[in-house]
């Protein structure tokens, strides 16, 4: 029986600020991404957020970010690789921290915004992020983009990796996102995200062309913030254990 | 041989802003008390402070603080147990994080300005510091002004506690340090700190209305941001050694 | 024909995260009080904000509070005379200077959350307050709690103050509000909020304890992050037309 | 009599964080370009700042810069055109209000770090920049690099306009600066400084290949920053005058 993760964006509130609808969402995903501090989260919501993965036995993995509260971590930086690898293991070791009161471990990381999409073409950063993962643990999975700079400096680094699909967003055949200001781009209706999701586990996708992409995907991101993501993230869950999936986190024995 | 540790705040800096003089300083210390990214330090500046410590055979110790650079967390918050515990393993992770890239652990823990100052008469609050340091690692050992809320909290949780003495200040009879804005407050000459310091470590100090006040201090602080710290430091810790003292890091066996 | 005012917190979203409903509730009052950027708002929220109030032709206010936004700016800051005073003046301008791309000028100042609590009972900080809003303009009008140190020092710098009603709390016979963590402390019934507003405006509120209290008051508060604030706000503006009163934003002749 | 201005950046201390020798400086130039909390500067620093200016008779200017006081406002930000224009005018105004308790206005502008030197390539920057600047008051000058395109901007939009030399800085034959961090990019001989300041003020200045670039400019930048600013400020200031010239502020007449 095949197994798929299906991973989520979580604990982006600050402060008084909500974002996201992490209580509703939590329930059909297995694994969750939590902010550290930098782009979103603070250590209450933080520690609010281990708990409530904890609670439904989701993974918890580091969403490690630009420090920009304004930007939401989407705006580029320019920093330094030493810079870059500072910036991780606080954030990683942030979160670790605070998940100790829960008797909780890190299961994965998964660069945030701008860190993230960089990350994917820039080998210098890229290589910043791996080393940065693999210092803190070796057994920590790296979330990435299948293709990117970042999947092969996370496998040079002998990281285990997982590979992303994205249920809710249509795709170039190129195998990049078709731009969010794109009509098209976001999907809204549920069915389409969740057979997308299916598809994309059986290892394919249907680019915006029709065209079709064979995609070896390890985990389906769904995004938190696209209106009906509680609708999406279910319907996916569903559709995925129909088709005989076991939907379960990633687990670190697959090292590419 | 009796031994006795000298503390200093360390990694005070931000961004580009520099304060105090850690490098000078490092040479002359047993442990350092880095700042953590909330009132002072950066990730990068943490980075650089727990390598020079590493470098000196110095101890590296979390110094966590009221999330307030405009403050440098000298101005008292109103936090929650839950949001102070929270605060705290956020802190005490990432400085962990960041030490991994030199294999560097965590060996103590000293709460900064207003933190500190707070925890000493509040034991809701010491309560809930004691609280994150065990549950970060009860091996941590907590630093602490003697007969202080934080002692008790600590004690009852069965942390190795430290006790602190301060060789540049004036202290009052009730052990209480003389308030600083008073003349006279903080000491200026060089001869006079180290010999504080060693009348502390022998269990004792000098008021500033001549009495003796018994103390037993189990390290001693030099404030970094006095403008001898330098000579202070120095002084002091060649002072102890003539005296007869094992200057180096409190070990974690005296648990109270 | 009275005229009595109705006024809103308002810009409180900052970057990505948004907070209260400004659009639906704009159209309903008649001043609105925008954040600064230092416990809310960002420069682009504070000029969406102005360029909307301006639009429904509603007065424009400043809305400084504590530089906290973890916080929201309702913590307590311990702050110097000196500093209250440059730190208002700040945020002032800094809405000046936004609301000049729409050709806007300031018309009141309400502080916000801790500082607006503390500056009711805390002379020195009411004194710091006046004399900072009396600085960047004496024709500024000042928005306080009847009967607080704020008014006092407002009305001893010459400044004109104008008081508030709070139409969605209930009140103790005290004059101060029901803390919010009691039940019945926040009203849910809109037709009660707005009988309470009518009754402020008439000079009096019926208290929780059925006793009827005289309160002078020349606005009425909306809480924006109240759930039906939308509602309170339509149906007390349409019950204090119905009783006769011109609603309408507080114009600064009234000099107490 | 031909007249020069000599500018320097000032008021880049940010709470406890000191940066650079405001007092020492003040007294040898005559237009300060003071932070204004974005990349540095906190109100109660920009209120010494504003009055320590008005003390000595010199012009006082803002400084704005992207909002990250990690990086100092030294990392390129991508930011829309509106939120460049928000952001300035915030910044502005928060000057402008602050200097309000001195009774001082604002005579200049000149952009920090990443928003200099981008305005200085980037047409819709530049624009941006202009707008807000023309925006605050037609009436400020805009300092900028000579022949950049903030100084197109600035002349399109109707600014009075003031071209910089640097008195403490290598040139290419291009005009450009030598980069800072290439050997002999900032000098360290005070005669040398004061000489080209001279030299600039009298429309040349000879390049690090020898060759002489004709450059007309209406005032002089001092860093800081630079070890020796002080003896620059100072020896420049004579020298300027030894030569002829009255040194004072840029009037704002002069437009281009």
């Amino acid at each position: 029986m095949r197994s798929i993760d299906l991973n989520c964006d979580m604990g982006e509130s600050f402060g008084l600020w909500r974002l996201g609808n992490d209580e509703a969402i939590m329930p059909h995903i297995t694994s969750a991404n939590i902010a550290c501090g930098a782009h979103a989260g603070d250590p209450s919501v933080m520690a609010q957020t281990v708990r409530l993965a904890q609670a439904h036995g989701v993974a918890i993995g580091a969403h490690p970010g630009y420090p920009d509260l304004q930007g939401f971590g989407r705006r580029p930086f320019r920093l330094s690789r030493d810079e870059v690898v500072s910036m991780l293991l606080y954030q990683l070791g942030a979160l670790w921290g605070v998940a100790r009161q829960f008797g909780a471990e890190l299961h994965h990381v998964k660069p945030h915004g701008a860190l993230y999409n960089s990350a994917a073409v820039d080998r210098e950063l890229a290589a910043a992020i791996a080393q940065a993962v693999h210092t803190f643990s070796p057994a920590l999975i790296l979330y990435c983009l299948p293709g990117s700079e970042m999947e092969m400096a996370g496998a040079h680094r002998g990281l285990n990796m997982a590979c992303e699909g994205f249920v809710d967003r249509a795709y170039e055949p190129s195998g990049l996102l078709v731009d969010r200001r794109e009509a098209g781009a976001v999907y809204d209706d549920t069915q389409r995200a969740a057979n997308q999701g299916v598809q994309l586990a059986n290892g394919q996708v249907t680019c915006r062309d029709g065209s079709i992409l064979n995609l070896q995907i390890d985990t389906l991101c769904i995004h938190g913030d696209t209106p009906r993501a509680v609708e999406f993230a279910q319907a996916t869950n569903e559709s995925l254990r129909r088709s005989g999936f076991r939907v379960e986190a990633v687990s670190n024995g697959r090292q590419k």
